[in-house]
């Protein structure tokens, strides 16, 4: 099934090279297509390396030995796999990661716990390690690539291809930080896995890089959602070379930390609303801001209510201001609410306050608004000083016909 | 917007009358329509009620006043209104609420807390006092009618009537339970409630009706998912006029109480299983069986994780046995599994087991199972003795069409 580009596309950013990385891909074959579908990523020694993982239980060998993996906080090399999750493939599954791990340890000279593998795909199918061998023999060898090969090359059913980058100064030093990103929540029918990767040329220790990116991951990727479906397989890496020369950052008593985690959290909030940019079937991208509440931590769950809910969703697939059920999502969130000091806007115009809608509130800009590809929904519960912001997408006919006018 | 009847309607069934109970329906004209709105049951003195409600931090006057009113125990009456939920309407819907309670009290003879009122319709606008009043004031005096045309009369935009009978022997004295409902999630768009009322001429202790009423909406509302969007008026009202002339029940030591329980339960689930029939836009009923869980509750959790998938209900809409997506969901649940102990079924055929894919089963009658309009799901943890069955339906362009083709 090939998808046109979601209306909410934007281009591929110019994103300069990064000291101490190096990208190559190949074609695997993991399906019966052209294109290169294993991504290569060397990595210079030295690099610091944190991540954040799927909270699935029922997650892939790669979450599971990716999990252990970043406890070190060294990293060498990068393998992505795409058309083949490698989920739910027991012993069989984990047999060819250990496989891809030894073949291009033997070839950098390192661990084999410092190559880190991802797969996204088909869920059931064990990664055949004959092909993944094949693969990653050509991806050593073959030429350098651009940073757009290599996010095309982790895509799946991506309608667009996602990047972002972002620079910070660190003791005199200008840092920079490159991220690619793939998926879209559930983007196609078996296709189950946001996958994102960060590198940066500053140096940074491990236990700070987790830090700042566990950080970064709950204001960013932790904050948007398509279809609330948790993927098996969604992992997010942070890879720091060093090679920029700046005295290594270990925390945020040292000169330029702040402007570093400022950077990461940019290029992760980026790369985020990029994947809920390419949403299954998505036509309006929406912000919605929950403030008032009892901690930032209930809103944030009061948000996700809200961007979770299909009515809501539909809703603004629909184009209508209906404030009726986001009362309804934020009642049913399960965190401190009283109707009666509930307050909702679209677009910045208050539709209802205080737990009573506005009768004679000017419809004509709502509704203006409402046409946008950008909606902005704000919530304000009026019992505390808790505020968070999610990112979702509208839900249409376009996600039934990806998800279910088709047979696997 | 007329919806065609749903696809897995049933016919409404023949119900005998219960003593103590007497039904009258009114034109109270909350929209512009000609149908009966306004439902008045009036109800022998010494009636015992128990409720359950929404769990909402947002809910209605309603709501609020009716977990109030159940703690006394004690009914005379009740009155419901369609076309209008009086959600988020502040004061002024409470002093409808309030106003009704009293002049049906006054005809009576009774106090005002003993007269139970729901609302079901459109959030945001304050139930019309004056149309209430009128309203009321027929259905006092209108001639008796059947469960058929109360049951219709509490529908908003319900595409079939809903009801369901049982009896029970109960101390040598046969007692009879009838029960109404109405709702499937969110219907249409702004009418959000689902409304459920059970009568019985058996003498039934207040504590004691509460108790079985409770268990009973463990077993079967509380597992019935169309969208997970939890209205704001949610409301199940059992009600027994004792008139069978049993001792009344007080507790499972009775004689009966055990066959009473299961008449309720009984009524309650085939009651639930009839909203899910009209969940928006399904084509497919879905019976999810989850065993080897931790707990029951931990069963009841990962169920309704699956059922509220997205993913496994347009799968499902497609009639593809896409257990990948089940993997999905039981892994976000959040509770105890483990994915190399897991298995899945379709129709009774195992499709995965012990994590991983059974590569040669019988896709036969899978297919042919997911052709039909009742499909069933098994999940088995393979953990501990934890079970629980849930119910849902499909994920189609109707439900789309029916919400996001529309505007308020």
């Amino acid at each position: 099934m090939d998808l046109a580009p979601s209306p909410l596309a934007v281009p591929f950013p110019d994103m300069p090279a990064i000291g101490g990385v190096t990208l190559r891909v190949a074609n695997a074959r993991y399906k019966d297509w052209g294109r290169a579908d294993l991504t290569y990523a060397e990595l210079g020694e030295g690099t610091s390396v944190a991540g954040v993982f799927t909270k699935s239980a029922c997650a892939s060998s790669e979450v599971e030995l990716g999990r252990e993996q970043v406890k070190a906080g060294q990293a060498r090399a990068l393998i992505v796999n795409a058309g083949n999750s490698n989920a739910f493939t027991g012993y069989r599954g984990r047999e060819a990661v250990d496989q891809i791990m030894e073949q291009v340890a033997d070839h950098l000279g390192c661990a084999p716990s410092q190559v880190f593998v991802s797969s996204t795909g088909v869920i059931g199918v064990p990664l055949p390690k004959d092909k993944a061998r094949e693969g990653v023999a050509k991806a050593l060898e073959n030429e350098p690539c651009s940073w757009e090969d290599a996010a095309k090359a982790i895509g799946t059913t991506d309608t667009f291809t996602k990047g972002a980058t972002a620079t910070a100064v660190v003791g005199g030093k200008t840092v920079t930080l490159c991220g690619i990103i793939k998926g879209s929540g559930m983007i196609a029918p078996d296709m189950a896995t946001m996958l994102g990767y960060i590198f940066t040329d500053a140096a940074v220790e491990p236990a700070f890089l987790q830090q700042l990116l566990s950080a970064a991951n709950r204001e960013t990727y932790s904050c948007i959602t398509v279809d609330g479906d948790t993927s098996t397989s969604d992992t997010v890496l942070a890879f720091a070379t060093g090679k920029a020369g700046n005295h290594p950052l270990s925390g945020f008593g040292d000169a330029g930390a702040d402007a570093f985690a400022a950077a990461l959290s940019d290029v992760c909030r980026q790369l985020a609303q990029l994947v809920v940019r390419d949403g299954e079937g998505a036509t309006k991208f929406i912000s919605i801001t929950v403030t008032g509440a009892a901690s930032d931590d209930s809103a944030h769950r009061v948000g996700m209510s809200i961007a979770n809910s299909p009515l809501v969703k539909t809703a603004i697939a629909g184009e209508d201001a209906n404030w009726g059920r986001v009362v309804m999502a934020v009642g049913k969130a399960g965190e401190p609410a009283d109707r009666d000091k509930l307050s909702i806007a679209f677009g910045g115009v208050w539709t209802a306050r205080d737990g009573l809608p506005i009768a004679d509130y000017d419809e004509a800009p709502v509704a203006e608004h409402l046409k946008g590809k950008q909606i902005d929904i704000s919530v304000d519960l009026g019992i505390g000083e808790g505020s968070a912001t999610v990112w979702t997408c509208d839900l249409t006919h376009g996600y039934i016909s990806i998800n279910a006018d088709y047979r696997s």
